[in-house]
């Protein structure tokens, strides 16, 4: 069956990690077309991962299954999971890696801390709990290799969800940095990705931001209006990305150098008339 | 169609931007065999991706879609177009990244800056400007997926060229650093690229040697001869390397950080009797 | 015909060497699996590539395919081999990259240096002598590319073995540092690789340990006891890794890292009662 199967990992390119688990697929469906997601997630970083995971989903076609691998707490009691979506698939550890592909409403709420939360209606998931469906012997350190990878080959073979395991209704979700309204009507965002150029993805959609002209005060610079190309504009210059989230770019360089920004530093908007 | 698709960008590993093209080919021709040609060019450095690309482009099935996304114009009044040479298709902004997969007659000559130059005979281009083609909504900063990307797709399923906008007759051509002749007799070659290994890769060709017996002088330090593999010769050697070009390696090491060499950097060929 | 071909190489990720040697293949064999089993490989790094290898070959289906060009004799006069397994076909030059993929009779033996060695009955050799196959001009810089990838799509068509050139019976081999044992019981084994996570992977397996319990020392450090998890056990910890050996990791960080440990350095084991 010529299924589509993305890998989302935290294995980088140093290991045949991600080889190995391609050759577990492709010996039991040979006819699955394996594309890499990404394989550099930091170390374990889930919430990294969800974020990446959750920027390129949408542009797969229907059908497809997202299998990913970063996962802490491989051989503890942590559960693995399939979940279903309208149009997907995705095989991972339930440690809230799938948080940002459930719909908005809920990712968007004002969680604190990584919470079980109940799924949406169109949601459907279940445990992978059935061992007929793994590798053997599993080794207790790679169960992307020895129990997702054979799930998801099963699952690109038509195997009916259900069999994997039993029914879960709740999976874990991570909390999504909102951003903050002040009393003065400033939005406080923040850092959530920096890209291969040093862009700053923030937290804050186009919808968050107010109809009227703003300014954006990041690292302590000010930038007037959002930019149209990152060829127009200043040096430093606001634009929203190819994700629908607001970034702050440098032209012909990397803004996160050139302000020593990082993931999770504070970045603020203001209204124009208050400048 | 089982048509090879390849992509060369800038994009790097650290981001799903890669995947979401692949996933946006797949969902129009799931039989589309993507292959990745280079996604390390420096960011927007387009003459390295011109490099890079021509460094492959040869090797692959006549019919070979050849997709290119360095493009720090991208949102502004460039152009995207599609060039059709006798074996192969290029999708890319019309910034020059192209240029040496045209062939050498015109690369060669004497250009000193980037200009339009008219096409070859057996070329043709478009400029992708027909939105019939695009994806919705079309990113401001992500053309590569939502252009370029559903463009290749068609035109791996047989889309006719001419359906994918108007014609046109010149493209953007860098200019490529020639080797200059001195009085003396001297050849003046420069470093274009630098691989994995560190090996120097100059612009200057086999043709360029002369027939007699050669040195070279590279970072102070003179080379006598060809050699004829990595293995043999002294620790700094010279070589005809696997694109036909003048290399310099250091045996079990990187010729770049032993000589402290860059991209640009000048590189002297003189007769041996010179010496 | 479907055949899985994998990759493995030194050539990185700058550079296109990896992409020219899949259009080669394509370009004879449209319908070959192409999948990346690594191209990190350190420049020239023999052992490491034999290892990287090694770790990764079993989990491919039958039939396939594995590609290894880590070469730095290439255009001496040191042969290029096809090595049949019972499983898999191997194409790699002859200088001790296909060690650990012999069975573990032949490589756990106690050689000390680089030798050729007898294959064991289950294996079949041939040198890569035929010139029908290859591709042409053939650069004395790049055998992957030009004798090994056309090999390698020419096998995926089902041309015989023996078509390739003349049987071999012997091929090189590494030795494998094999843990060793001291005098008063206990083991000394070494850091063979280490992965992306700053894992230390040892040259000891699961069966080289006592059946006691035992206690570790590495870096000065002592671990009690093996752990089942990386999430369990003390901040350094001892465990059986995926691909059977003893390893060291450290929770939420890079053993190598926190200990200071490159490939090569010792580790030693003793029973319990020993402390």
């Amino acid at each position: 069956m010529r299924t589509v199967i993305t890998l989302t990992t935290d294995f980088g390119y140093t290991d045949a990690y991600v080889a190995a688990m391609k050759g577990v697929i492709l010996s039991l469906n040979p006819e699955a077309i394996l594309v890499d997601l990404c394989h550099s997630i930091a170390p374990q970083n889930i919430s990294q991962g969800a974020f990446v995971l959750s920027s390129a989903v949408k542009y797969f076609p229907s059908g497809t299954i997202h299998l990913i691998v970063v996962d802490p707490g491989v051989g503890t009691l942590r559960r693995a999971i399939i979940l279903k979506s309208p149009d997907y698939f995705f095989i991972a550890p339930d440690n809230g890696v799938l948080s940002y592909v459930i719909k908005p409403s809920l990712t968007r709420s004002k969680l604190t801390s990584t919470k079980l939360r109940k799924l949406p209606a169109e949601f459907q998931a279940v445990a992978i709990t059935n061992p007929k469906f793994w590798r053997y012997p599993v080794s207790n350190t790679f169960h992307g290799r020895d129990v997702m990878a054979p799930v998801a080959a099963y699952l690109s073979l038509g195997t009916p969800l259900e069999q994997f395991g039993e029914k879960v209704t709740s999976i874990l979700i991570l909390p999504f940095p909102q951003p903050q309204k002040e009393l003065n009507g400033e939005i406080i965002g923040r850092v959530i990705h920096i890209d291969r150029f040093g862009n700053l993805i923030t937290n804050v959609s186009r919808q968050d931001l107010p109809e009227s002209k703003v300014a954006f005060e990041v690292a302590g610079k000010i930038v007037e209006g959002l930019s149209h190309s990152y060829a127009e504009g200043g040096e430093l210059l606001a634009i929203i990305g190819s994700s629908g989230h607001l970034e702050f770019a440098w032209r012909d360089g990397s803004a996160a150098d050139k302000l020593g920004i990082k993931i999770g530093d504070r970045i603020k908007i203001r209204l124009e008339w208050d400048t």
